[in-house]
C-alpha cells in the first residue's frame, strides 16, 4: 500500500520532471548483477524460447504467444494455450520487455528471469505440472547439455539456469532507431509534421504523466519495482462498461489489498501498431478507439478527432527496427519423442 | 486399381534394379514447370509458412505442425490444430518433402503447391471456413502486397500464387551431406562400421523394396503420381492390433475403391531419427520398434535384436544437415488486428 501511494506520487512527479524529457531508446537493456548478459546465454535462451516440446501437448512455446516474428504478441485478444484454453489477459510484446521493471500486467515477476518460469505451469498457457517436470524434459533432449555446459558450466541444467537464458535472450529483443528516437536524437525530418504535432499533444494532454521514458512505460524504477497505474481511473466512463476495463483487478489479485485494485503496470507503447488488440483484456482492436478510451478512462478527456489522429499519427512513430534473428535448430531426442499427449 | 498395379509392379522391380543404387540426396528439388522457385518466392513463402494469422484462432501456422527449428513435424502422434483439435494422422516432416511425387499420406494432392491449401481449411487444423477466407487476411496485411509483386507481379494476391510461393519454400528445405551421402559420394570414413552392416542389413533384408531411391521414399515417380505401399501387408501380426494399424484405410478415403485400403504413400526415411512417433498414426514412439514392426508387417521378418540395432545405426546415419534459415519479418497490421476470435 505504502509502495502504491509512493510510485503514484512518482507518477505526478514524472509528469512535470519527463514531459519534455523524450528520450531515445537505449541499444542494450540493463541486466541483474547475477545474470549478466552473454552471447552463449542467448543462444541457449533463443532455443528454449522458441522450443514447444515443454508445453504439455508439445505445441506451445513461449513465442506462441510472444512472437518475435511479429510484434511480440499474438494478435489475440486473450491468449491460446493448450488443449485451446484461454486466460484472462492480453498477451504484453516480449519487445522491448527488458525495459520493464516488473513483468506481467500485474507485476508479479520482478524480472524476466521469473516470469520465464511463470506461463510453463500455468494450466491454460503451456499447461505442465510443474517447471521441474518441464525441465526434465530438457533434460530428456540430449543436444541441449552442451549449450547449458557453454552458457553457465557443468551440470547447470537447472530450472534456474532455463530461466537466466530466456531471460538474456529477450534482453536483446531491442526495437531502436524508429522515427521518433531518430527525431529526438536530431533528425528533425524523421517524423512528419502530424506525428510532430501529435507528440506534443501526448504530452500537453497528460499521456507523458504515466507513458514516460524511453519506453513510453513511466519513469525508470529499480529492477523489480513496478510502476502502476489505476485502470480505469474515471470509473464512470461508458467506455469502461463497453469493454469490461474494471472486471479484472489487476494488482489486487496478488497483494490481495484492496487499494490495488484495477491497478496495472503501465505497459510500453513502442510498436504499438503491432501490437493490437490492446489493454490488459485485449478488449479494443483499434488503435484510435484506444486513445479515446484512454483519454476518457485516465485523463476524463474527450479528445477531437484530429487530436486522436495525430497521436495516433505519433503513436506510428515508435514503431523501431526489429533485429534480425536467425532460427535456432532445437536439440533432437534421437529415435523417440518427450511428448507424451 | 490399374495405376496402383503398376506402382505395386514398380516397387518389385524396384527391389532389384535399386537394392545397390545407392544414392546421394540431390542439392536441388524439382519443381513443376509453372512454378519454377526464384529467391522473391522462397521469402514470400517463407514468410506465409510462419504466419499463424491465416488460421481461425491465429494460432496455427504451418510451421506448428511442420517445425522446420526441428525435424519437419511436431513430435505429437498425431497433430493439434486449432481449439485444440486432434486429426488421425502423423504429421510428415516437411523437410525433403519436395522429393515426394505425392503429397499427405494418402497421396490426395499432386503437388505441393496442392498440400499447401489443404490444412488451410481443415476444421482440425487451421480451421478457416476456406482458403479464400484465409487468402482475405492475407490481403488484409498491407506488407504483404509487396512481396507478392515481387514474386509474382502486380495484383497476384491469390491462393494459387501463395500455394506457389509456400511450395517454392518447401523446395528449398533439403539436408544434404548426412553421413550416407558423404559415404555413397566416396568417404569410406563418414558411417561407422555397424552402420555399414546395417545398410547391407537394410537392403538385404528387403527394406529397399520401398525405401529405395535418394529420400528413401521408394522410386522415382512422374510429379504427381505417388509410389503406395499396403501397410500393414501380413496384417495377421500381433503388432497390427497392438498399434491399430489397420484401422486408417489410408488411400482408400481418397478413392472409394476397397482396392487401396491401407495404401499409404511410402514416407522417407531421411532424419527419420528427428521425427518421432513413427507411423501414419503415430503410435510408436521407438526407432528400433518402429523396424521391427516394419521388418514382421511388411517382410513377415523378426528381425535378431543385433539386426535391429545395425538398421537403426544406419538410419542415424540418414540424418543430413538442416540448412540455416533466418526469421521472416511477418508484416504487421497497422494498429489493428485481423484475428477475430
Amino acid at each position: 500500500m505504502k509502495q502504491i501511494s509512493m510510485l503514484i506520487a512518482a507518477s505526478v512527479f514524472a509528469v512535470q520532471a519527463n514531459a519534455m524529457q523524450w528520450q531515445a531508446l537505449p541499444g542494450t537493456a540493463p541486466a541483474p548483477a547475477d545474470n549478466p548478459t552473454t552471447e552463449a546465454k542467448v543462444e541457449l535462451g533463443k532455443m528454449l524460447f522458441m522450443d514447444p516440446r515443454f508445453s504439455s501437448t508439445g505445441t506451445v512455446s513461449c513465442n506462441s504467444c510472444h512472437n518475435v516474428m511479429e510484434g511480440g504478441d499474438d494478435s489475440r485478444s486473450v491468449s491460446m494455450g493448450v488443449h485451446g484454453k484461454t486466460g484472462g489477459r492480453n498477451a504484453p510484446t516480449v519487445w522491448n520487455s527488458a525495459f520493464h521493471s516488473a513483468q506481467f500486467w500485474d507485476g508479479r515477476a520482478a524480472l524476466l528471469e521469473d516470469q520465464a518460469k511463470g506461463p510453463v505451469a500455468n494450466p491454460v498457457e503451456m499447461g505442465m505440472e510443474d517447471v521441474e517436470t518441464a525441465m526434465d524434459r530438457v533434460r530428456k533432449i540430449p543436444g541441449y547439455k552442451a549449450y547449458f555446459d557453454r552458457a553457465f558450466g557443468e551440470n547447470s541444467m537447472t530450472v534456474e539456469n532455463a530461466a537466466k537464458a530466456v531471460a538474456a535472450f529477450e534482453r536483446t529483443l531491442i526495437t531502436p532507431n524508429s522515427p521518433y528516437d531518430r527525431y529526438v536524437k536530431g533528425d528533425k525530418q524523421a517524423m512528419t509534421e502530424q506525428q510532430v504535432r501529435g507528440m506534443n499533444k501526448f504530452a500537453s494532454s497528460g499521456c507523458t504523466s504515466c507513458h514516460s521514458g524511453a519506453a513510453f512505460n513511466g519513469p525508470q524504477q529499480k529492477l523489480g519495482e513496478g510502476f502502476f497505474t489505476k485502470f480505469p481511473t474515471f470509473a464512470d466512463s461508458d467506455y469502461v462498461a463497453k469493454y469490461t476495463l474494471a472486471d479484472d483487478k489487476g494488482r489486487q489479485e496478488v497483494t490481495g489489498n484492496s487499494a490495488d485494485a484495477n491497478l496495472f503496470r503501465t505497459p510500453t507503447l513502442r510498436n504499438i501498431t503491432d501490437t493490437a488488440p490492446y489493454f490488459h483484456n485485449g478488449s479494443v482492436n483499434d488503435l484510435a478507439e484506444a486513445v479515446r478510451v484512454m483519454a476518457k478512462t485516465q485523463l476524463n478527456k474527450e479528445l477531437p478527432d484530429g487530436d486522436v489522429a495525430d497521436i495516433v499519427a505519433f503513436l506510428t512513430a515508435l514503431t523501431g527496427e526489429y533485429p534480425e534473428i536467425s532460427m535456432p535448430r532445437l536439440p533432437a531426442t534421437a529415435g523417440a519423442s518427450i511428448i507424451a499427449d
